[in-house]
């Protein structure tokens, strides 16, 4: 076999989709898998079956591949720098990755950068009740939010602090906490841009993000009736922090927009992210091919869109196990649905897919979609 | 590993790029490649090696597969008949393949149909060369083509007759012959249509497609300027061939178009076509994903075309032998292009690859095509 162009460190449906971008790329990935039944190891021939937290075992995925990427952003920021001291190239860097790792440092950066964001905090585990409500007065009374720095994704390690003693639970978590003022928004946006080693950037259209418990629902890009200001600044800001971190990649910047018409960065994201899955079959260059040219430093594609609108939303285990058998019955409500199926077993909640539709009336394609992931997910529409 | 939904006979860029479909839809393949590095064998996991010529060897690929489909029309159709007598279900089935397989059977059963067709003969090869006289006479003079019955493609297997004695080399041959009257052609068309095995069909745009020593070059879609008439008869044509020959899966119709504005039939191909690959940047659902739709009878994906135009360039083994270094080189001439390299060695005039440009402005979407491939294949475009 040829040797990998790339290591991939994780197998989930991220890397997944980075191998359909890879094929036509002609790009050869090297997969380190949880296991060998993951996402991605189903098919991407190269892969090595071992832990991310062990530093050999990353050692023998990256051996010989030049360049290293990711499918999540939980591989041991010290392991990172241990491959980078013996030679090999991550992309994102650890010095980059540090900042979506770690929710204090991103919070401390952004506001070196001037980066709009809502006031925060740290919360030492050993620090008592006392500085809960101090934070609260500084921030204008309850409620504000607490959540663990590191680890945390999906809505899970976020708790919502509506008064004093909600606060417990958390501090009791033992971790390190971040407090942050809640920010009133009107909806969630997503900035995504695309950076190569070079420094060659990218910006996607600004999407709306639709969450509902902290996990990401339904997106429409371009989002409905944005400001046109505002969304040229939510891309300034994302190019900006994409330059100042020193990401190489995508870079996702999940953002508040606020009922007086501004943008507050709410989390960081540095691989493909679920806000731009729209990009497979809604624009010329998918997030995902973008992400390989970024990280292989090639001149990046164009991020337009073929439609006016493309609506994805997600298909999260609910009744239904056997998504195969769903899959018909979606394709025959509408021929135009992008289906995409993860190779995941389905548990409630879990994202195991997605489905995109494209068109220019707005109504009927956000019906469309929310029509076929229903389907997906409910199983008969006589329900 | 789960059991795969299709097996896949032959292990070139057709069945690599049904891969990029399998992926988003969920479906698992088996495939049967001729080496462990084919096309094809570089990404799919669940490959197994070995000849397709070789009944056990096809019994092993098939034996957990439902449904069998094929990346070439090259398996003996005993053996198919043999796996059909065991069970296995093939789509296309060994009775529609036949008539891709040979082009006498293919001539015969469309004169059944009444389908346009150039007048055409049968040649024994101890017939004597006063044969070929005939032939000439009765078809109003030479030229005329000679074309063995089995085997040929990419312009191999296909003789042009000046005079009387051009046709002892074929003769010589000692094969079958199928002799056609050479038809006036303005240019060559594609009529691609997918057909389910439940026989629901639908039909991409038509299709103009540049051969070079009967090797396709480039293809626009749709057809700039065939009257609409004709399209709508050639898609017709296509439909009515599909169904006639009970072909389940893809069915490319390749055409003449005459100085006089009628279509004859040139070739049938019973899988994904050369014709078709614009359709994976340019239209909603690809050749590839409706092909795998059609053999697994799901339901069809909209044909619908992104853009105005798309055109499609193959990128033919010339002076560069590294595609890969001249990738950076495309994508930073035009970041429209989309890029498919087959991962094969580069053999001058082979299939290694091809770029597709979608876009609204036919000189424009013409030019930036051909100049792409041309980076690929010359290199420097100072030469």
């Amino acid at each position: 076999m040829s040797s990998p162009h790339l290591a991939v460190i994780g197998g989930g449906q991220l890397a997944r989709m980075m191998q359909q971008a890879a094929i036509g790329l002609g790009v050869r990935i090297r997969l380190l898998a949880e296991d060998d039944n993951a996402s991605a190891a189903q098919v991407i021939t190269d892969t090595i079956v071992g832990d991310y937290t062990d530093l050999d075992t990353l050692r023998e995925a990256v051996a010989d591949s030049p360049v290293v990427t990711f499918d999540h952003e939980h591989v041991p920021p010290e392991h990172l720098r241990t491959l980078e001291a013996e030679g090999h190239v991550c992309r994102p860097g650890p010095a980059a990755l540090a900042y979506a790792q770690d929710k204090a440092l991103m919070r401390m950066k952004l506001a070196t950068l001037g980066s709009p964001q809502p006031d925060f905090s740290l919360f030492d585990p050993v620090v008592d009740l006392g500085g809960v409500q101090n934070f609260a007065d500084r921030v204008g009374g309850y409620p504000f939010v607490l959540k663990t720095t590191r680890g945390g994704y999906d809505g899970k390690g976020v708790w919502f602090i509506n008064k004093e003693s909600d606060a417990a639970a958390a501090l009791a978590s033992g971790r390190v906490l971040l407090a942050e003022a809640k920010v009133p928004f009107v909806r969630e946006l997503s900035a995504l841009v695309a950076r190569s080693a070079s420094g060659e950037v990218v910006a996607y259209p600004i999407a709306e993000s639709v969450q509902k418990d902290g996990i990401c629902q339904e997106v429409v890009s371009p989002a409905p009736d944005l400001d046109p200001t505002l969304a040229k600044e939510a891309q300034r800001l994302a190019i900006n922090i994409a330059e100042q971190l020193g990401v190489t990649g995508i870079l996702a910047v999940e953002l508040f927009e606020t009922p007086d018409l501004r943008i507050v960065v709410n989390e960081l994201a540095m691989r493909p992210h679920n806000t731009g899955h729209w990009s497979i079959d809604g624009a010329v260059t998918s997030q995902f091919e973008n992400h390989l040219r970024a990280v292989l430093d090639m001149p990046l594609g164009s991020t337009s869109p073929h439609r006016s609108w493309a609506v994805m939303v997600n298909i999260l285990g609910g009744v239904v196990d056997d998504l195969e058998s769903r899959r018909a019955l979606v394709m025959a409500q509408d021929c135009e649905v992008k289906i995409h199926l993860y190779g995941k077993s389905v548990k409630p909640g879990r994202k195991v897919g997605h489905v995109t539709v494209c068109g220019d009336d707005f109504d009927d394609v956000v019906g469309r979609a929310r029509a076929a992931a229903r389907l997906f997910v409910e199983g008969d529409t006589h329900e």
